[in-house]
């Protein structure tokens, strides 16, 4: 019988965890500079966090991990995203009595969604995506914007812009709906079954359908822009100004809607138009709701933003520009053990220079020397410490310097203040 | 309606979030010291990998998170521990022909156990492990105690010690199964249902039995170490030595057979003695697996050691000795926003700050000078940094040290320079 990993799953090891490591190490870090503050969320919640009414998106009503276990009425679900955990969160433990507001939030981990497995769209994903909770202002979008744009850059990739748009407020986005419903009617039949659906539950998610994006009559849809209403015009106008003085790049996209139904005003994504990626790729997206907190439960009328990316895309994208973000770190120093009797003695040597903050390895085989040696070259160690029964009976080690080849004999004693110069060099 | 966080679950936010990273940034800088990689398996795995013939425990045949997806015949469970799916990975892929073995990999992240929520035992819990696969030998068993013990004592754990057993090679258990087996023959009716499952799988469960603890028959039951055999008793003896030349304190439990069903030779746990966490509270615990890599399809007689520990528990167990264990650390810097017109100025200065690597917040709300001045204290800033609409007709900004209670105006363009020099001293 074999035990094989599940479908669309990967597993991470060696090398590359050490990328996942440097690309985490610099999100937190830029998170840090932004005073954002890692939330972190159950890995599953009751369906209903995930599942509301009237969501048409794809996500919720075919891709979930939805399971109830035997003896329970209470319907769980894998998170297929994150945004939802942290609202509810956020009205849970009444975060919006937090004087300072926007409460604002990054979280990273595990997600899953029952899609057909590709390249860089896995069932079990890494979504790392921040949200700003409680203040509605053009400022926090952009802050929201730079953060995600200054990440982007930080860590390498260099061929990216904005693509933004705005879906308006309730009374803009209401007008709109009825257009697009008025618009698309005489073509009803010709939509797709997902679209008939979206038709009646969100008529603006027609325009980011892959299956009918090419039917004719797409291209003359009605556009959002002519639906706003002045206040959201203004906001958005503002959003576009301020992007302007941080001389952040975009483009107005106003097919773009997004995949979850609970965005209003601002959304946003950046694409990478590095041809690994494909001809123009989303690396990262997001966009205000303004419903979500109140839907929760939370203070009417309070809103959010958020964005979010996946990991292993980012990875992929990230390699096809500049190779691999980090490499695992050589050792300080590897410890040869060279006659059995000695083992004792070099096992304690060994748990020495850890103590001292050495990253350090010891033959455990039993191995020769020359098939010791070549452990030493494929770890990248900077010494290599030889210790036999010679050394052992005179209380010292050998150490060869891999770098100048050298090679000395040194008292145990002298040994860390010896190591310590020479890792100084 | 209400959306509540599932039962025995917990988010985790704000200062607490302090806590973890730096916990998590101990764990990872120490198992680098000892060589060992991180490895990321999957939040489920097939069924099977986890539900193995014969096992008589209680978390995989009470506890276990299992679901199959409507339209699926694949049945699929959430991770309730990290061993097993480490050891599938290792060998799915082909980890064994490494040529230097053992192959030592960490791990970290959420496991799933459908247990009644206690304190320290949540439903959604995160572990951090280790497991050192393909070599047999006392000193890969001691070094993974002693990177264990390192773990703990560079956290703070003050009060701990290892208690420790072995459970001999398959011949030794076999003898002892049958010495069991026939020592609780004419006590079978008086144990308890769990252990007359245990009696048939494996009787050696019926030591660890909480129920049956005190039943008076318990204290006479034959003991392991009287069905030991040579190897067996040599083995366990080198750790023992090894433990005593690395002054590793121990304590030998013959009682200590470990709630899994796959150890051999050697097995431990690490407990703390701090009475906030229990009379005497495991921490950390694990063993040498002698047949699950083959189980899994690896080659035959590859034996593997881990442990594993709750990092929710120690954590309790930390805070009880020493406090938290991290904080979030103050901003370098808050803007304070004092006309609205000078609000983009205020926010281009905000995000050039933050581009320098300094920590950053600005007021988003339009509150009042003192209003935003409180925000300054929460946040416990540096610096105050004060723009208003002469400031931003002057191209400068006000800016107020708060450890000297100073203020000076400063030329933007020398803002940096100034902050650089001020956070120096």
């Amino acid at each position: 019988m074999s035990y094989q990993i599940p479908r669309g799953c990967q597993d991470i090891f060696g090398d590359r965890s050490y990328q996942w490591q440097a690309l985490e190490n610099i999100l937190r870090h830029i998170c840090e500079l932004y005073n954002y503050d890692e939330i972190r969320t159950p890995i599953f919640e009751h369906t209903n966090v995930f599942k509301r009414e009237n969501d048409s998106s794809d996500m919720v009503n075919k891709e979930m991990y939805t399971f109830t276990l035997p003896n329970s009425k209470t319907s769980l679900t894998i998170r297929p995203e994150g945004t939802a955990g942290v609202v509810r969160s956020f009205v849970e433990n009444k975060m919006y009595a937090n004087p300072d507001l926007p409460v604002k939030m990054y979280y990273m981990g595990p997600m899953a969604r029952h899609e057909r497995p590709q390249k860089g769209r896995l069932r079990i994903f890494n979504q790392f995506g921040v949200e700003a909770l409680g203040e509605k202002s053009p400022y926090v979008d952009v802050e929201t914007i730079a953060l995600a744009y200054t990440i982007l850059s930080t860590v390498g990739l260099k061929d990216i812009k904005v693509c933004i748009n705005t879906l308006g407020d309730d009374a803009s986005r209401a007008a709109y709906r009825s257009a697009l419903k008025a618009y698309f009617k005489p073509h009803y039949d010709e939509l797709c079954s997902d679209c008939k659906r979206r038709y009646e539950q969100n008529p603006l998610r027609i325009l980011d359908c892959k299956v009918d994006h090419d039917q004719p009559f797409m291209q003359q849809a009605p556009s959002m822009k002519d639906y706003l209403n002045k206040e959201s015009k203004a906001y958005f106008q503002t959003v576009l100004d301020l992007l302007d003085t941080l001389e952040i790049p975009y483009e107005i996209d106003d097919k773009l809607v997004r995949g979850l139904d609970y965005y209003t005003h601002t959304v946003f994504e950046i694409v990478s138009m590095n041809k690994e990626m494909g001809a123009q790729s989303t690396v990262l997206a997001g966009g205000r709701y303004d419903g979500l907190i109140s839907y929760f439960g939370g203070p009417k009328e309070m809103s959010g933003i958020g964005w979010a990316l996946g990991e292993e895309r980012l990875l992929i994208a990230l390699e096809a520009e500049n190779g691999p973000l980090a490499q695992k770190p050589g050792l300080d120093a590897y410890v040869m053990c060279l006659d059995e009797s000695a083992r004792t003695y070099a096992f304690e040597i060994l748990t020495q220079l850890r103590a001292y903050g050495y990253r350090c390895e010891m033959d455990m085989q039993g191995r020769s020397f020359k098939s010791q040696f070549k452990a030493v070259d494929r770890m990248k160690a900077k010494t290599a410490i030889l210790i036999g029964e010679t050394e052992k009976a005179a209380n010292q080690v050998a150490v060869k310097n891999l770098e100048t080849r050298k090679q000395e004999s040194i008292d145990r004693e002298d040994l860390i203040n010896y190591l310590d110069s020479l890792m100084e060099d």
